[in-house]
């Protein structure tokens, strides 16, 4: 596959683009490449060409005035079906779109269309949406459409979720920018739930700018960015699952922090708090806890219409007692304060966003390893791409940063981008 | 008013009346009282009594077999519109059930209606519902209509909401059985978010066996209540608030433990762990600042089409910023595990529902004095009704439990009730 520059939406943002003609690119590389990629499950071409026009002749609402997107098929959408890739949901049509995409809307950005995801966001049948980089290989999950359409070119921007790794993931193995913000601060309301004590909307997008032009549109930068891009204080944080890292990931964190140190800021080697290395358990109880609570009504009305995955999560085939998830709870919710004290003397920690280059297409999408542990401590997390492994695919690095600092942990990776791509 | 017998729930239970002619009384009240209460907002009539008629044809599926039943207007319903008494939601059609209002209706129980809520179960505009005990007062809220609808015997459950106080206050102020979960135990999907960390669905019945009823449906009651009905612990707890309330509501909660111990139960006075003073004040930040992101996407889109206090919810008139909502969330989370160790010496621990009587209709729907620690700690709560104030109006108490043992508390909420019922 041989696919476009993906930068339509600095095009649109600096007015050299129109709506209507962004649109129409986006539509023109779906309709050449998508076939083979499988990225969208649904498209609004007429609508979303009216829109645009229409956006074209108005005056500009904010950062994203006429910004072609799309959205994961977990996010409600009022002119289109969606489907959570669930055989019980084929054809369902919400009578309203999501707080987030509604969100969007009002500020002037064009709904294109629904990007594939894993069934539910969750454990459920897998898409075959293809890696725009190797089509051998998985884009990730369980955003699996918005990390590739993005990763592609297809669209500058779409919309995610992260309840294990869904967001950063996809993003690291496309080789796109990728944000989840700190839990809570948008509302997740008209996204299927999973874990709502996890469920994080993100998006993902064809560079840093537009990550934080979306995060502004959301009303998310009320505080100030980092200044003129010396003096950050960075924080290396290797984790507590260092050793599952392969050597892509390991070079690229090291020439992350390289080129921050040599530009001038400040690196230094950082790790948690005493209970840290059980945080990736404690996701894993809380997630498939309250996941068996959520697909309950769902499961009960119609077993033989869900995957084998949501079967099982509804059946609690894992065993998790109530005490259990009440314990897993508790043991992160402590973390979280001595996470946010830790994190206070830095702009960010900057860690791995995936275990290496994105595997074969399978019978998963790759493992959350890095992404659990911050999506249970609600952080920000920015995943900044650039770099290649040895395979010639994506891997890419993630900034951390503690609760309400997104507008902060942006900056430090906007600079960071730089970095990458002046290397 | 002078209003039926809440009765016909036992009757269902007990196979004494059938589904049709349940609907059937169900429907002649609503049409004879509900004129004057305002406790529906829209009824299925025709659709119930068909549903009846199939269900009375039917093997038993389970405890709420043909049993008619009301959800709260901020419950999602595929078969009628809601409206979340918000005129941006006048005559929305969703498209489907909400999880719970499908999790009953799975389990054989019939749809009635929709009942009146205060505009999108938060602080926005107040139905004109009444209390069925007195026309002048209020019958509490959020879910007024629910507490009004089964108080009077119009219907014998309906679906509520609790983000402060809003399921145990309407029951304690109408005189009905009312029931808080665990947070987190039942899917909130399909129900119009406030705060969701604290949002949590519940149900008002005509008495504590309905309560029980629906929990097992629910799959709620999955450990064994209590015993025989001696031996129960009980903790006499009068939280940090005592001193706001009422002679009504201080005769009702001594005339419970005394009662508790005449029947041979242990009652010991307890009292929370430091801090627990300052848990309504955090439970108040965690509700407005988490209802300031909830409201966004509406405000944006139609701030006129919105109540004013929802308009100032969304405008985050409190000024409440994103660090006061975490250390708010830390605070709430680090007490959790502590309450839940005090508890565990307990069957549950018995306090206040409301401050007393019910207050007269005006702008507000009474207090949540004694229901927002609670709701921020996550714990079930239960309120026993059958007290009757100096003013001949219902007060009553509640039994409140550890995080999980929902079925305990209501064991020793039936035997409660059953001696305050003899007294």
């Amino acid at each position: 596959m041989d696919f476009p520059l993906p930068s339509i939406g600095a095009a649109v943002a600096s007015g050299s683009l129109g709506s209507e003609q962004a649109v129409q690119a986006c539509l023109e590389r779906i309709e050449r490449y998508d076939p083979e990629l499988r990225s969208f499950v649904c498209l609004r071409a007429e609508a979303a060409l009216q829109e645009a026009r229409a956006l074209d002749n108005e005056p500009p609402r904010g950062p994203l005035h006429g910004m072609p997107f799309a959205a994961k098929d977990v996010f409600d959408t009022a002119d289109l079906p969606t489907e959570y890739f669930c055989r019980l949901y084929r054809g369902f049509q919400p009578a309203r779109d999501a707080s987030l995409v509604s969100l969007l809307r009002l500020a002037g950005a064009v709904l294109l269309g629904k990007t594939a995801t894993v069934e539910l966001a969750s454990v459920g049948d897998i898409p075959e949406t293809r890696n725009p980089h190797h089509p051998g290989r998985t884009p990730g999950g369980s955003s699996a459409g918005s990390g590739a359409a993005v990763g592609a070119g297809l669209v500058p921007l779409a919309l995610a979720t992260q309840t294990g790794g869904s967001t950063i993931r996809p993003a690291a193995f496309c080789g796109a920018a990728g944000m989840k913000p700190t839990w809570g601060r948008l509302s997740t309301e008209g996204v299927k739930p999973y874990a709502p004590s996890l469920d994080t909307v993100g998006w993902i997008a064809e560079d840093v700018a537009l990550l934080q032009r979306t995060a502004a549109a959301l009303g998310l930068l009320d505080a100030p960015g980092a200044g003129a891009g010396t003096g950050l204080r960075i924080g290396l944080y290797r984790t507590p699952w260092w050793d599952e890292a392969e050597a892509a990931t390991r070079a690229a964190l090291e020439r992350a922090a390289g080129l921050l140190q040599e530009a001038g800021h400040a690196v230094t080697e950082v790790s948690g708090p005493p209970g840290s290395e059980r945080l990736n358990q404690w996701q894993d109880v809380v997630m498939h806890g309250e996941g068996c609570i959520s697909f309950q009504a769902d499961y009960r009305r119609a077993p033989d219409l869900l995957g084998q995955g949501i079967r099982e999560e509804a059946e609690n085939l894992r065993g998790i007692s109530a005490a259990d998830l009440r314990a897993a709870l508790d043991h992160i919710a402590a973390l979280r304060p001595q996470f946010d004290a830790l994190l206070a003397d830095y702009d960010a920690w900057l860690a791995p966003s995936v275990p290496g280059e994105a595997p074969e297409r399978g019978p998963g999408t790759g493992l959350a390893t890095y992404n659990r542990a911050f999506t249970a401590l609600h952080l920000p997390c920015v995943h900044v791409p650039g770099f290649t492994g040895p395979q010639g695919l994506p891997v890419g690095v993630q900034l951390v940063g503690a609760r309400n600092t997104d507008h902060r942990v942006l900056a430090a990776a906007s600079i960071l981008e730089a970095l990458i791509s002046a290397d």
